[in-house]
């Protein structure tokens, strides 16, 4: 029995669970494979936290219907061996115990930095490992690959949401200045797809990103330009927006977290401020927060599919004798959209970030050009049938 | 032709625009009757802002699916004729101009509150009308009614929404305090909404409202405890929570509306701080905000329907000579479930707020009781088709 070991890392998304329903189904079409799945990814196995399929799962089916992390999460930094091989140790001799030879890790830039370290670390001690990364992040800011499981899901529920936060803010013959605080901390995929509610006529009057330099007095003059007009003004803002001088705007403390980066949060409220004090406007700040990436009221069709194909491939891939690599999507056509699934070196993957190309920035308007418009559609269409009963949702349930 | 007068007051919600498609397509079985549509309430109509169906309207079908005020809304708080009748006389006058006989107003407290002013005065001068009005709105606060259209679809969106935070926030092993912040001044419903998600087990594992008194010392134990036991907690609280001298505890400001409302919000925040500082647990603040009231992401078809039908019942209340009521739901059977509409005194019903029995609420345990969770389910049952295309709603666009 060759034995997978899978997890998931970072942030939730509406689809993660939709791949690790591709990698078990996968597995299971093979009699001599079996998958050994991390709680709370290597921080729980590193307690020896893990467990087998058939004595965790009883509703699989449910399992891509279900968004966030269903078998636990984990935002834990490997420490290369030459510095410190306690923890890649550990991991090893516990690989060893169970007989592990082929580690599945379901994350975005930091799980593929693991994916990194653990093959490092067995390659230098001669342990034979196959390790393949499989996408997901919201963010949308994996390297190599034109888009990322849990981006179009997420894009879908914030266009939708910005469409009933315009309905909602312009009921008023006067109305106020909104600002939406959406997630992306160095690129702005998830913030620039509230352009699409635009093609409806429901779009922020001003986009504010983190590739862009965020100057606070064009910013007011913006502002106070459309409200004078309209008595109302919408804006939709990354939480990541930066002065000339890489400075957070939202910055609220100076906490890191495991993996270095700045804890951010209530840009839209520092930006409501202002306006009320330099522009005397009333304001309302919404931050979007955990919902937009765990929502699957309304995910989309090719978001799930695409997560379930990228868990089966990584399966294929390791099985064909392939390591070191994260599984990626190319897009051979847009009309009609087709994709192929690829792989590509993972340690030209981890620890970078894919910001939005300047062609898909209208900079002078604060909104998007047509390019980006075209790049997303595919991406956030088709319903993906949610299951619902007495008013809730169903959704996965581990067995007791 | 007789002429009906139909505008929408206060806040938006996910089915006031089906309440509108009610009464429009029941005013258009009859020949001799025809609608006039108030722009912004009784505050565009004022300016003589209003609307003919058949100029505004191409696509008609769509508005029951088109969530907030689509023919926009106001705060307007008209002044009894006794303290001075100017804006009475201008209505009166126009009135008189449009010859309209029939005057319906779709919204809440306040909203009746226009019926009552509107019915006095006519009264005093001898102007024949008669008035009805529409329930509307998401806090589930007017009397005399089981419940309002509109509290059912926000319900349902509040209690999805809190799974999905449950299922987001619980996925490391170390979680944080997540409290939610949900819409309600002095009734808990939308708060006590979420305990449906506990039958799920994804509830909330605390329930404040505004019906309890608010202890701070009692509300650090109970988070204490429940963080100690599972290194998580998920606290779900009304904007509206008090101390025991009647204090908002979330109050940011004293700014009042044109009600005399005092603009609550950040009691999440404030919350949060407490903690923070008094147990030293991380938190994080989620303000559901406005679009709880306007989501159409996956609205309840029993309150989609009961909002069309209250539309079309005023519309035949009126032809019946009925005025100064307002239309009521009223439950005759809970399993199955069944309503009847029933029309009652408006005077009693203008500016006062119902808020939840005491029996509904489980005090000790900060939760719901059951006997709330079997007036509310039927309440969030059924789903009411939305329409997309290309990743977007379909919503009723007013003609240019």
């Amino acid at each position: 029995m060759k034995r997978v070991l899978y997890g998931q890392s970072g942030g939730p998304s509406a689809v993660i669970n939709a791949s690790a329903y591709g990698v078990i189904t996968e597995v299971l079409k093979h009699d001599d494979l079996e998958v050994l799945v991390m709680r709370h990814g290597i921080e729980g196995f590193l307690e020896e936290e893990f467990f087998k399929v058939e004595d965790y799962i009883d509703n699989l089916e449910l399992l891509p219907h279900t968004p966030s992390s269903a078998f636990g999460s984990c935002r834990y930094k490997l420490k290369s061996y030459k510095e410190d091989d306690t923890d890649l140790k550990r991991l090893v001799s516990l690989f060893k115990k169970y007989e592990i030879r082929y580690f599945l890790y379901n994350g975005g830039n930091d799980s593929m930095d693991t994916c990194v370290k653990v093959q490092e670390y067995c390659d230098y001690i001669g342990y034979e490992i196959n390790v393949i990364g499989i996408p997901k992040t919201v963010d949308n800011d994996l390297p190599h690959t034109d888009h990322t499981p849990g981006f179009g899901s997420a894009a879908k529920y914030i266009i939708n949401t910005i469409m009933q936060i315009k309905l909602d803010s312009s009921v008023y013959k006067k109305g106020k200045v909104t600002i939406v605080e959406i997630m992306g901390r160095h690129a702005g995929w998830l913030t620039a797809s509230s352009s699409v509610a635009g093609t409806e006529g429901l779009g922020p009057d001003l986009i504010y990103l983190p590739e862009s330099v965020f100057d606070t007095e064009d910013f007011l003059k913006e502002v106070d330009r459309i409200y004078s007009k309209n008595q109302n003004c919408l804006i939709c803002v990354s939480e990541g927006i930066k002065d000339k001088d890489h400075n957070f705007i939202g910055m609220m403390d100076s906490k890191e977290d495991a993996f270095g980066h700045k804890q951010l949060g209530g840009v839209c409220n520092t930006l409501g401020r202002m306006i009320e004090e330099k522009l005397g406007y009333k304001y309302r700040a919404i931050e979007l927060s955990t919902v937009q990436r765990s929502a699957s009221f309304m995910r989309s069709k090719t978001d799930v599919l695409e997560a379930i194909e990228v868990g089966r491939v990584a399966v294929r891939s390791l099985l064909q004798n392939e390591t070191l690599k994260m599984v990626t999507i190319e897009r051979i056509s847009n009309e009609p959209y087709q994709v192929q699934y690829k792989l590509y070196d993972v340690t030209k993957i981890a620890n970078y970030e894919k910001v939005i190309p300047p062609y898909m920035i209208d900079e002078e308007n604060h909104q998007m050009t047509v390019e980006f418009l075209n790049y997303i559609f595919p991406l956030i269409d088709g319903g993906y049938k949610q299951v619902y009963s007495k008013g809730t949702q169903d959704f996965f349930k581990a067995k007791k």
